[in-house]
């Protein structure tokens, strides 16, 4: 049986090369980039080497970037690190509804703090709208946190628009961008998009679990989260994970590389995901299917299939796929992101979530399409009893 | 040239077979445990299998495991979720003069938040008395944080006897252990020794980097740091590590086969070490020496030749060495250990830490004497020009 891995938008294959560069690090050059001996000094070029490749693909400094556990980490020193550095100026924060739960959850966090919080609606197609954004605004904002790309519809944010609004009203306002789902899909280019502080995740890129890192604009007050040893200027304590990094930046030289026909790639394999689910009789597509929308996710709601019904006859078929975003803990809830975008009752818990990856091939997506098209109709009869 | 890496404490060599597990998960069974099909399964089960063996070796209960991203975030997890979990029992915490940076920086955190930290002294082998500890607690003692083994002299605490003298004084008393240095040099069973939270990390017992985990006592009221997708109950949101837990387990399973065999080796290997380096003309050993440390760390100063001449000197003969602990971050400082021990401030700047593993020969151990006897007269005939 065909084994077709549509959930990259959860996590992806880790790439070989990044795994033996791995091993090497862990099993030959483990030093600890703190000593001062030559294996520490050995061990510090892999970072530096990391920090130069991943500031070079987004255009900023070296030290602008810090190495955290990941996405959810990054999201919280941005959050957490950003409120706190400034929360003199004031202790409002601005986000949307259609945001990972580590960032809902760290401004629910924030809230009992005493922050406050306002979530900024989304249209049909996931997308904010910038006058709501402006109309959100106060003298008091000081920290604005949007989303680069939505992890359960592909939804993708007017950044670099909203990134001038921001700074326009408030220069001091800190812009945060979770960009675990839009970074090595989009070229992102901080200094252009003004924005202070971006968020990204090595797993989701064919990298390692476990590391990502957090862009923090040279002139962005954070404060760090977790105390220690004082590596990474202090921003960052803790031995750093060497092999992690290493891994992160390999996957990230590897993305950059014929980028432009990678995401060429990307969305043809959508489209024709697209075209052949659309044939198909009683679903709904949610959220940009073309190319204004990421060109890895699509969310496919299918009139009266329970989700999890569904995925599994789907995993019968070697088929991986997610109900609602996976991202978060097991028990599947009602998503959030699917509410905001006025997804009708009767889909919301008939949803899933086909996230593509650079090695999805045609053939896949043609098997994929087979089986729902074969599964749904004999489904349904079955449900209707 | 023959290669002696003595900088075990700073961080260790992987194993191979941990490394290749590690490729495995990264590149075969690469789900993400929040996944509901099969590659999600597949890659859970990774998870809690780590958990038993983890809760096996110390003879506590799974749920009682949560992984983190290493020491340092166990320390601050124990610290910051333990003391504004149980604010309302009361500010005051207990530590000690000797704590690795992630836990004093940590206190230093506290305190700027309105907690209140006593400090406990320690005497010249580094062990606190429990006499100072009975004085320190009070009705609004909260948290004792008391590490197991310290990182620069290998002093180990009473940590049993504490742990009585604290529940007895006041049961709701968390106890914290940092048992960074500790763990798989010694047997730690935290239910006898009265232990609500206990810090480990990976990599110093030949495990990967960038992961580590916390015993949590399941009576224990502690609050998350970071905030998400409520992967692990909740507790620590973020995809998991599954390689890096994988990895870690593996290497925790692999210290405890034959595990007396091993301690005694190292302590065999110490004893040697030490044997050979007090032939040696102005060597001033620091910390227990004996049995009654721990078997794997060596504090040396040697009168007139500054640490990092030193170190430099053992570099240019293939014997890595750290000067203070290499724990904390590049910039070599005074060490607050040493001085709270009460070495003299001549021997503050001429110290070496030594550290073995259980890959160390007494080959090893022989040529690193033979040189630092033959480059400590010549390295002193030159400082004294």
């Amino acid at each position: 049986m065909m084994e077709v891995y549509l959930d990259n938008s959860a996590t992806t294959k880790c790439l070989p090369e990044v795994a033996s560069l791995m091993t090497h690090i862990m099993c030959e050059d483990y030093g600890n980039p703190s000593s001062m001996h030559r294996k520490g000094v050995e061990s510090e070029k892999y970072v530096r080497h990391a920090k130069e490749v991943i500031a070079k693909c987004m255009k900023v400094q070296e030290k602008e970037i810090l190495f955290t556990s990941g996405g959810t980490e990054s999201d919280n020193i941005a959050l957490i690190g950003g409120a706190y550095a400034n929360y003199r100026a004031g202790r409002h924060i601005i986000t949307t509804r259609i945001e990972h739960p580590a960032v809902l959850q760290t401004c629910a966090y924030l809230e009992e703090q005493g922050f406050v919080v306002t979530y900024l609606p989304v249209d049909a197609n996931g997308v904010i709208r910038l006058a709501d954004l402006e109309k959100a605004m106060t003298r008091n904002t000081i920290l604005v946190s949007i989303m680069h790309t939505n992890n359960e519809v592909g939804a993708v944010q007017p950044i670099e628009q909203a990134g001038e609004l921001i700074k326009r009203m408030n220069p001091n306002t800190l812009f945060h961008v979770d960009a675990v789902q839009g970074f090595g899909k989009f070229k992102i280019y901080p200094k252009r998009m003004h924005i202070d502080l971006l968020s990204v995740s090595a797993h989701k890129i064919h990298g390692p679990k476990g590391i990502g890192f957090l862009y923090i604009n040279e002139k962005a007050k954070v404060r760090p989260i977790l105390f220690g040893g004082g590596q990474q200027r202090g921003m960052r304590s803790g031995t750093e994970n060497v092999p992690g990094i290493a891994g992160m930046a390999k996957a990230v030289e590897e993305i950059f590389v014929d980028f432009d026909a990678k995401i060429q790639y990307l969305y043809d394999i959508k489209e024709r995901f697209v075209k052949g689910v659309s044939a198909i009789d009683g679903i709904r597509l949610n959220g940009p299917v073309g190319r204004d929308g990421a060109p890895h996710v699509v969310s496919v709601s299918i009139q009266g299939i329970r989700s999890e019904v569904m995925l599994h006859a789907l995993e019968d078929k070697g088929i991986y796929v997610s109900a609602g975003s996976a991202c978060s803990s097991n028990k599947p809830s009602v998503s959030a992101t699917l509410k905001a975008i006025g997804v009708e009752k009767q889909y919301l818990d008939s949803t899933l979530r086909f996230s593509f990856s650079l090695y999805t091939t045609e053939a896949e997506i043609d098997y994929t399409v087979k089986c729902m098209g074969e599964l749904i109709p004999m489904l349904r009869h079955y449900t209707r009893k």
